[in-house]
């Protein structure tokens, strides 16, 4: 059996998570869990995540509804980073865009590449 | 002119970047860069990353040849992540497999799901 504890932690007791979407590929987000996140995405199928902020459990769209549905959980060669694939519902940014990363380095510019969704 | 100074780093002085494949969208592998880093990698097109484990510069492929030849750097909506999206030549993991996620949890198992390049 797979148990968390196995995954290489920072200082903080954290790994990265990158979600990705399932079907695109898109990278959607990256961000953080903690042992008893990744157990909890495994046991229910819904991304959870580690809120550095609030310092708290985060079940992806628990409040906005946009929520993220575990398809596979990879782990890296180290250990010590996470590939998420998932299916997500609506945006995954706070933005209201669909991925966060919505901004390029364009000939030496940040450039916004992605509207908010509608 | 974007500035890296602009990035939000943690403790260590360090970004995580995810390497994907800009032609498949394949998640290639995740490193860290320090402003540095982000300033080679973006004037030079050559990925390079910092090595936690070295304290020095990473220019991937410099020994291997598995050079990353930088396509589109892409910044996330809180500036504490790098989405890099290049051109990999052969495997970006040193176990010889194209990607260093190769392990999915499936069942509750660990389960290898990309054999090593020839």
């Amino acid at each position: 059996m797979f148990d968390p504890a196995r995954l290489t932690y920072d200082a903080r007791g954290l790994i990265p998570a990158i979600a990705q979407d399932a079907e695109t590929a898109e990278v959607l987000m990256m961000a953080w869990m903690n042992a008893e996140a990744v157990a909890r995405t495994l046991a229910t199928g819904r991304v959870t995540y580690w809120s550095r902020s609030r310092q708290s459990f985060w079940i992806k769209g628990e409040s906005s509804g946009h929520i993220q549905e575990l398809v596979e959980m990879r782990v890296d060669c180290d250990g010590d980073a996470l590939l998420v694939l998932l299916r997500q519902t609506g945006p995954a940014c706070h933005t209201n865009r669909r991925s966060c990363f919505y901004t390029a380095i364009r000939e030496g510019e940040e450039v916004e590449i992605m509207d908010p969704m509608a």
